[in-house]
């Protein structure tokens, strides 16, 4: 074809020219005398319209071929058309199938159980909401770069592939030459305090895992997590960064994102009322409330999901509860001056009871104080040399937090289950496609 | 302390004012009545300037305690000093010590093995040239996001713990609950293919993993790798696209890392050649160009580093080697109808005899020939049911390729060896700190 190629979301650049458009069926109609292609090539959806007595008969003849999912390259003038699906149409004057699909691709336009879908997933990305939270995690992750490149930190990669490990329960093992096991990481922190000792103020962005048995719609075995450390900030310093951060977020996908919003029918005026400063709730705070709330958590324990819907439910922003005990929380978090049998952290809880999506804290700075805990929890210290290393020499107060990329972006989206929310869930029994 | 508190790198929005600075000691000076503190934050170098008889004798005593890297805080007047390290100075008028450091830090000024260096690796990134290489490394992964941002493409995070496998050999397992075992990845391509037939244009961003007991200056088993895959690239389309990105890269580094480019002593007139077009060369060519030049390589062999370094040599930009023959290249590869001996790819070797930063292909994208291809392979046939699948329903043309990040970071910033263009490299024989 010498016509000139375009994908769908560039076509208002080439109104009134004939270009050809490759993608994949998404929908047929014909009244015998006028037929409609609905195509989506992953960039936008274009409606075709094949009128019989103006195209060569063996065009007309391919369209009665067609299949859902089948890719095909129709050529025709380009125009905006509102009323077609995506605002674009194409009069065809030339059709090509590229790839036909047989009549049992897997998924029908009918209602399919999750396994089914899961199992397809491949295919299941295709669909409209799922294109749309997919362009909306990735506006979120584009925003998150941004956000830290604009102000002067850092990235760093952290291993995957660990000796020393931040919390012990639910590790994935692996085999590593002639060094023992090596353990993919649940966090990159231990790595980052190191790494804002070198830079001042650094992120990370990668994978981690979880090898637990949990089946609850907020875990992944496999899931992405965000966590920024900054030599000398506090836990206060650490809780705005924190807010300036997750408004950030909100906004930009306000801003970029009101299409996929709309596909996927988000309450967006709950969005915008995610303005700071968030809520700030002590620990023992937010158990008293939870106690008149009928909540049978005491003084000690964490906080579980249900806890944490009926701290929310009073607030139309996210929540802080800060100061945990410290046996409620990791090894690593500072002792609070203020009150020695609590930690200077803090949980960010999301709105509308989508649940906690940042842990963070200041981290424990004094030599002996870590030691003690290490030991106390009876973790390998010879493995945590290097980072009892970085108090021994210079210790110097710093605080992070981890965000939970999946957890955010079903909050944002509106998505309550977050294996929706990345494109090859991993989970207990779901290892494939 | 009252006055307010500043990084290195914002100084000069404070200057005529007195700030407090904290950070660490990197060199201490003092001829008895004035002494000099030149410290670090990871955002610049400052020196402070101490007159014995204009500050308390406890401020003046407290200097002589100092060590290197103990993390101190500095107070007093900022002004720009082009003759001091880093271009800033600070009269004190006070400073504290938040955190002192014994004697024996690990890292003298002086030479240490390579060994000592990677033992102590969460100090040796404050060196600077680690700071230079860390803050490219950065600029490069920023580049390469807002490369494709700005292009349209999505970014697609693909899974780590598969149970399709992409190459077969060196690869780490785990258990994986009642599922056996999973497989880290070497590569997301083939979830990235099943990606661009939902959304168009896409790439990966993660790290990727081999098992390999290969000790050279260009292998970890843990390394960071960027997928690009295309929906309707051919194989040309896909090398015009790489060429887009590398020299991108180039320019953006050039534009805003200078002063790291230069703390490295990085030639920069050979990264200013780095222009489009890239050379093309086919294999056939190839391998007559090395065989003129003393290589024993023959037709059907992959190319090594050697044969590499010969190829490059006659060239001042990067080099694409075109069309291998089927059996050096992976199973995914389209054949070449024009050579059905070779396949539709391409390896993109870096100036100066940095090696392959890129390969790439067009897929196979007939569902018989693929299957076949697999099969040949002796790959388990069943892992791989749902990428057969997008050549069974609606198959399509679409090319892509792998960029190594820390291949690429090495040739821009000069380092012949991988291990320190990554925070904590993983190699054979070493997986901590």
């Amino acid at each position: 074809m010498s016509t000139p190629t375009a994908r769908i979301a560039e076509l208002a650049a080439h109104t009134g020219h004939v270009v050809t458009v490759r993608g994949w069926v998404t929908h047929l109609r014909s009244s015998g005398k006028i037929a409609f292609i609905v195509m989506r090539d992953g960039t936008g959806l274009l409606q075709g319209v094949v009128v019989k007595n103006q195209v060569a008969p063996e065009v007309w003849a391919r369209f009665s071929e067609l299949t859902q999912e089948a890719c095909i390259a129709i050529t025709g003038e380009a125009k905006a058309e509102p009323r077609a699906p995506g605002g674009n149409e194409i009069q065809v004057s030339g059709l090509e199938v590229i790839g036909p699909s047989p009549l049992d691709y897997p998924i029908q336009p009918k209602e399919h159980g999750i396994e089914h879908l899961l199992d397809h997933r491949h295919f299941w990305l295709r669909s409209p909401r799922q294109v749309a939270i997919a362009k909306i995690r990735h506006e979120i992750e584009q925003a998150i770069h941004d956000f830290f490149y604009e102000r002067g930190f850092l990235r760093v990669d952290t291993p995957l592939l660990t000796a020393a490990i931040g919390e012990r329960s639910g590790l994935f093992s692996t085999e590593y030459f002639d060094e023992g096991n090596a353990y993919l990481a649940q966090t990159g922190q231990l790595y980052g305090e190191a790494a804002a000792a070198a830079f001042g103020k650094i992120y990370t962005f990668g994978p981690t895992f979880r090898a637990e048995k949990s089946k609850t719609r907020r875990h992944l075995t496999e899931f992405w997590m965000i966590e920024p450390e900054v030599a000398f900030n506090d836990t206060h310093d650490n809780m705005r960064l924190q807010e300036d951060l997750v408004s950030f977020l909100v906004e930009r996908v306000l801003e970029r994102r009101q299409a996929e919003l709309a596909e996927l029918e988000r309450d967006v005026s709950k969005l915008k009322q995610v303005v700071r400063p968030f809520v700030r709730l002590d620990y023992s705070d937010a158990i008293t409330l939870v106690r008149r709330k009928g909540s049978s958590a005491k003084w000690g324990d964490d906080l579980g999901a249900e806890d944490e819907a009926l701290i929310v439910a009073d607030y139309d922003r996210p929540v802080f509860v800060m100061n945990y005990p410290k046996e409620a929380k990791a090894f690593y978090m500072k002792e609070n001056p203020a009150d020695p049998r609590t930690v200077l952290c803090d949980d960010m809880l999301a709105p509308e009871g989508y649940g906690e999506i940042i842990g963070g804290s200041q981290r424990e700075d004094d030599y002996d104080k870590l030691l003690h805990r290490i030991r106390e929890e009876g973790l390998p210290e010879d493995a945590y040399g290097w980072y009892l290393d970085l108090r021994k020499y210079g210790t110097f107060p710093h605080a992070g937090f981890g965000l939970g990329l999946e957890r955010t972006v079903g909050w944002i989206c509106g998505t309550p289950h977050i294996r929706e929310v990345i494109a090859f869930p991993r989970m207990m029994h779901r290892l494939r496609p």
